[in-house]
C-alpha cells in the first residue's frame, strides 16, 4: 500500500478566482494527488486547500502551487480578516496511511529547505517540526502578522528555521510543519447555561489538567438554545473520542446536565471511529485488516 | 466511484494444489478484481475464495473459475467432511459499495443463466435470490448432498431455477444467490455457565422474538472457562452491532453476568463499525464522506 499524507496549505488569496484556480491547479492535475476540498473566503481573503496523496506527489503539488502563489500574490496589498503572514501562509503535513510522524517531519523539512532555497522565502517550522517549544504554536509565530514580521524576523529569537532573516518582499514568510490530523468534535448539552459548558471544557482539556490531546471551550448555541462543549482533538491516537465522550458525561452529571447530541466537523480518519466502536463493543483483538475498505486501500 | 461487489465462491477441491491454483487464478489476474483470501481445507476437501471487484469483473472471474472447476473436479470421486452438492458448490454475491441489493440480485441471475446455458449446469437460487421461502436457506437446498441430488432434483418441488432437471454428470448442481454480508460477532461473559449464554442467545435472536437480523447460539469456551454468545448478523444495516451489544448487556444482567469482551470474526464493512461509533457518540449528522478513507475510495 502506498504511503499517504494529507496537506492543508493556506494561501492569502480568497477573491480573485483566476488566481485561485491557478493555485489549486497542481492539486488537480498532478498524479497521485487527490484534491479533497478548496475553499476560498472573500472576507478572510484566504484560500484553504485540502489534498491527499503520496509524499512525493504532494511535495510536487505544494512546490508548484507555492511558485504560482508567490508570483501572483503581493502581501503589500493584502487585506483580510484572518491573521496571515505570507502569500503561502502555512503548509501542514499530516500522516494518513502507512506513514509515521517521523517521515512526515522529514517531508516538511525537505519541502521547507527547497522552498526557501528556490524562492528566497524565510520559513518557520511549527507543530511537530518546531525547533523549540515557542514555535510549536502557529498563532505565536504569526503574532504581529505580515506587517509586524518585517521587524520581528530580525530579532535573534525569531530567526527563521530556513531562508534569509528578512521577509520576502511580496510573499512574506511561511510556516511549514508536520502535525497529527485535527479532529473537531462538539458535544451538545441539554442546558442553555454556557457556564456549565465552560466548566466542563476546563476540566477535560489539557491546559486544565484534563486529557493530553484535547483543546476545549464552552460555546453558547443561541439559536438552538443550548450550550456546547467544542473540542479540537490534536492527536486522535493519543486521546480517543470515547474518552472525551465519557469525561464530558461524568463532568456534566454534577450539574444535572446531559449529552443530547454531538457533531464531527470536517474530515477525519476512519481509525478515530473504529477506536470508538472497539471500546464500546469491548472488542478484544480487532485488526484493521478485517475492514473490507482497508483491504481495498492496500492497492492505492 | 465504482460499484463493488463481494463474492465468496466455494469449490469442492481442497487437496490438489495444482487444481486449486488453476481455479484461483482468474481472481488474481482479471483486472478490477481483488483476491482477498483463498483457503483450501484438506479435511473438508473444499476451497473458499473471497474476492471483491466491479460486478462485470467479478462476473468474468466467476465464469472463468467455474469453467476450470467443472473441467477439473469430478464429484463422483469427491469426498470430504463439509456438506456439498457440486464442483462449484455455492456462489454468493454481496453488495459492498455503491450498489444496492437489487443489482446484486440481477448479477446473480445473470451469472446463473450464463453458467447453466454454457455448462448445462442445474442451478438453485438461494438467499435474497430464492424463488420461494424453502430455497432461501442453503442448508435446505443442499440436504441430501451430491449423492442425494440425483433423485431430489427430479422432484417437482426441487426443479432447479436454471438449467436441466438432472445433475451435471461430474459437477453436480450449484447454488447462486445475492445476500447481505454476514458479520460474525461473539460476546464473552464472565460466567462459565453455558446455559446463561443459551438463554441470552434465545432472547436476542430473531427466531426467539429478538432482533430481526440476528442469529445467535450459546457456546462453552472450555479452555477459557467462560460462556459466549456467538452471533451471525445477517444484515448489519438492518440490525446494528450496538443493538445486540446493549441487548446482551441487559439480558445478562438478570443472571448477574457481565460482558467481559467480544470479537469480530473475518471481514466486515467499515459502516458496521461507524454505525456503532455514531450511536455511542450520539452523533447528529454524521456523513460517510467525512471519513478520509471513503474519499480515497471514490476513485477506485
Amino acid at each position: 500500500m502506498k504511503k499517504l499524507v494529507e496537506t492543508v496549505p493556506n494561501f492569502s488569496e480568497g477573491r480573485d478566482q483566476e488566481k485561485i484556480d491557478a493555485i489549486v491547479k497542481p492539486f488537480k492535475e498532478i498524479e497521485d494527488v487527490k484534491l479533497l476540498d478548496a475553499s476560498a473566503d472573500k472576507d478572510h481573503n484566504r484560500l484553504v486547500v485540502t489534498a491527499i496523496g503520496t509524499p512525493e506527489a504532494v511535495e510536487k503539488a505544494i512546490y508548484d502551487s507555492t511558485k504560482i502563489a508567490i508570483a501572483e500574490i503581493d502581501m503589500e496589498k493584502h487585506e483580510g480578516e484572518h491573521p496571515r503572514m505570507g502569500a503561502v501562509d502555512v503548509i501542514p503535513f499530516t500522516p494518513v496511511k502507512n506513514i509515521e510522524m517521523e517521515e512526515a517531519k522529514e517531508l516538511a523539512d525537505r519541502v521547507a529547505k527547497k522552498l526557501s532555497d528556490d524562492f528566497n522565502l524565510p520559513i518557520f517550522m511549527y507543530e511537530e517540526s518546531a525547533s523549540n517549544e515557542k514555535r510549536r504554536n502557529l498563532a505565536k509565530i504569526r503574532k504581529g502578522q505580515y506587517e509586524g514580521m518585517k521587524e520581528k524576523i530580525k530579532e535573534p529569537e525569531w530567526q527563521p528555521d530556513y531562508g534569509p532573516a528578512e521577509i520576502h518582499s511580496s510573499a512574506g514568510v511561511t510556516a511549514v510543519g508536520a502535525r497529527m490530523p485535527l479532529v473537531a468534535f462538539n458535544i451538545n448539552l441539554d442546558t442553555n447555561n454556557k457556564e456549565i459548558a465552560d466548566k466542563i471544557a476546563r476540566k477535560i482539556r489539557h491546559s486544565g489538567g484534563g486529557l493530553r490531546y484535547c483543546k476545549a471551550i464552552g460555546i453558547d448555541l443561541k439559536d438552538k438554545g443550548i450550550a456546547q462543549v467544542s473540542m479540537n482533538m490534536t492527536n486522535y491516537k493519543g486521546t480517543s473520542l470515547y474518552q472525551v465522550m465519557e469525561m464530558v458525561k461524568f463532568e456534566a452529571e454534577r450539574f444535572g446536565a446531559n449529552i443530547i447530541g454531538s457533531e464531527l466537523i470536517g474530515l477525519l480518519p476512519s481509525e478515530a471511529l473504529f477506536d470508538v466502536a472497539e471500546y464500546y463493543l469491548k472488542l478484544d483483538d480487532f485488526d484493521l485488516n478485517q475492514v473490507i475498505e482497508n483491504r481495498l486501500l492496500e492497492d492505492l
